[in-house]
């Protein structure tokens, strides 16, 4: 490259953007060479790295050498054909190019004036995702509903809460926080006892229902109904259920009609996420007739992020989407038959999506035997680098999960994991 | 492209990622062609678009085509030279990489086993940071201090008050939740209100101490002791002060070391924010050797942050980026002197770093025709699509805010925009 990198210069960007694009093809080219699971041990990039930024420029080379060399040893590679840990995040072509020119354009849509676009095409696509689902009309941006693209799960489990909270103690009145009760079952994502700790809910005051494999681990209405009750009768204010399908231990399925009524108003939400500083006003907003996305969420600030769903969207078309979704499935059950197969191991809750839960059997009754020797089957199947698994527990059993998703996942990858599986069980159970 | 469009294939990729990042260099290349403040009115976009998302593909060229002629019109552009409100939000080619390498490797770091380099290498450039600021040893990782990059500033504000809320309520008791009080100037961002209402702080107990010009609109030691004397003597709990140093409507800096002592401890942080779930358990974790950035933060996922970081630091080296932002500071010290000059205008908060707080003078004594006359020159600048700049309040004077640094401004556009503001403000006085 002619001279120093200039702060920004279309010229340099477009140099430099070839080269990265080709070092990130060639990652994807390489991906199965690495171990999945990094093999590092902690504080290994530190002894490799100076203890001080530079004051003098790098070259990009460089630095891509430092990438190669340094850094990807410590990657976990989630977009492995190999990876089966918790649950994918997936990467694709389509939606690294939408990233790309989020990043390219660079703009901050807080407010609809900040760039109109922004906030236009994320109602429209979220609607356009609404009826991809089948999701009844109420959900749509045209009525009271409307979509938002959160920064992750979380965010959007606490901003639901904190929009409950707020609806009822702007009836009951501020003081009263401390008398709201929350209910989920014992198979609800943490990061709802999160956002009840953020949201300044009591500790004692959530409510974790029991569930067991009599309603494969799904909640049942009749516990929820008698904690309710009883919170009543105490004095008590329940105003938040959390609801699950496709939970993360095993994708149990709350059974959501019998649970109750959702309610579907976005101006309980922005009711609670709302702010008005000066410097952030303008006549837009003034007048109402924009959405300032803003006030649906917990920062000020937000990306263009609608460009990355709408590229996927248009660039896979809903017939490939579903068609992609499906074959993980299909991989998913052609697991499951072959741990069926095997009589050493057992279905541990029935696979609804493309999670399979499952264990292998101890030889000895003591079920501390059976938890260990799982435990030692994945550290073994996950140090050998080849497939990198993950666990739950479920009725004091340890499970172990074999989720598929990742995009270059093919069935020959889920035939070799289970080989690994079953040599490395064949290993465990001939030293016991 | 040879066939359909696969979810992950590193040839298609790399076909695809070159067309983008030309793209993207030919909007750099373009980017003084657009209005800086789109034009475009609320709703435009929804009769561009179909109502839902295409069952078969598109190509890419038809995306980008739908890029250029539908979205990039709807788009403010917040790289723009032009570009001078709010604050800037820089792109740099080095940045545009990190964030590309990131959106390639997409993996999601919330515990140190995920993607051991990630968290690694935050500590390292946030370390690599803390000392290119000159912070206290203390902030840093090697100490009881360490570093975190958040999704927002807004996350930032709101993760220091939960822990600071937490700290507090572990000694008094999760029932004093109503008593807590939170301490902040006129001048503090939005994001502290936003942050009292997600945490659950009763309104009532938000003080919003004055400011006025006497202090440069800095919050005073003696107004906030004496606040805090008075609410100790009604039984409240002082448990949090917000200080600012540059603040958004006119970088007042509160005088940090006469307002008290900061705590430097993350563990407050992360007792506040950790969970610790069956499905996230890790040998790692268990043994309390490594940082898991998911307790340090809102959300459970997370991207490879510190690249971007990394990228820059190195790229263009710690000389480069002190030349940069020296270079935006000059560039408003040019603009406040060209403001001097014309006795039409005038200052309205000194100058300290790259913002310039300015009005234009009313020929009438009215304070509300002179904040009409200072709108109107901001919708009348705002509307000839060459320059973008916003306002704020100060001492009930309407402002306009020139604030400096997006990565392509130069000194001619400093002057232009000048030359802009002197033409629109004559037309308006014109017609008084």
């Amino acid at each position: 490259m002619e001279g120093e990198l200039k702060p920004m210069n279309a010229e340099q960007l477009r140099e430099c953007g070839h080269r990265m694009v080709d070092f990130i093809a060639d990652y994807y080219k390489d991906i199965e060479n690495f171990p999945v699971l990094s093999q590092v041990q902690p504080g290994y990039l530190r002894q490799l790295l100076p203890g001080s930024a530079p004051v003098h420029p790098d070259t990009l080379e460089d630095v891509l050498d430092d990438m190669q060399r340094k850094i990807l040893p410590g990657v976990t590679h989630w977009q492995s054909p190999n990876f089966f840990a918790y649950y994918p995040s997936n990467s694709s072509v389509a939606g690294f190019l939408g990233e790309m020119l989020s990043a390219g354009i660079n703009m901050v849509g807080f407010s609809w004036i900040t760039s109109p676009a922004a906030t236009e095409l994320e109602m429209i696509v979220l609607d356009w995702l609404a009826k991809a689902l089948n999701l009844p009309d109420d959900f749509l941006s045209t009525g009271r509903g409307g979509g938002v693209i959160q920064g992750t799960a979380s965010e959007a489990v606490l901003v639901v809460l904190l929009a409950a909270r707020d609806k009822v103690l702007r009836k009951i009145g501020k003081d009263a926080i401390g008398k709201l009760v929350v209910y989920s079952s014992d198979q609800t994502h943490s990061a709802l006892q999160k956002a009840c700790q953020i949201a300044g809910i009591h500790p004692d005051n959530c409510r974790v229902l029991k569930t067991d494999s009599s309603t494969d681990y799904a909640l049942s209405p009749e516990s929820l109904s008698e904690a309710i009750t009883h919170d009543l009768a105490i004095g008590l204010v329940p105003f938040f259920l959390c609801a699950t399908v496709g939970s993360t231990s095993s994708t149990a399925v709350d059974p959501l009609l019998a649970l109750g009524k959702i309610t579907k108003d976005r101006s309980a939400l922005i009711q609670s996420l709302s702010t008005n500083p000066e410097f952030l006003k303008n006549n837009a907003s003034e007048k109402n007739v924009v959405v300032d996305y803003k006030d649906w969420q917990i920062p000020l600030g937000r990306r263009f992020r609608s460009l990355k769903l709408w590229m996927v969207l248009r660039l896979y078309g809903l017939e490939n989407l579903q068609a992609y979704i499906r074959n993980h499935i299909k991989l998913a059950r052609d697991f499951e038959k072959l741990v069926a197969q095997d009589s050493r191991f057992e279905i541990v809750a029935p696979r609804k999506f493309s999670l399979v839960c499952f264990r292998l059997l101890s030889p000895q009754s003591d079920e501390d035997c059976a938890n260990k020797l799982n435990r030692d089957l994945l550290d073994a199947a996950n140090s050998t680098g080849k497939i990198y698994i993950s666990h739950t527990v479920l009725s004091n059993k340890y499970t172990l999960r074999f989720a598929v998703g990742a995009p270059l996942t093919e069935e020959r990858h889920v035939v070799d994991a289970w080989k690994v599986l079953q040599v490395e069980a064949s290993n465990l159970l001939r030293t016991l």
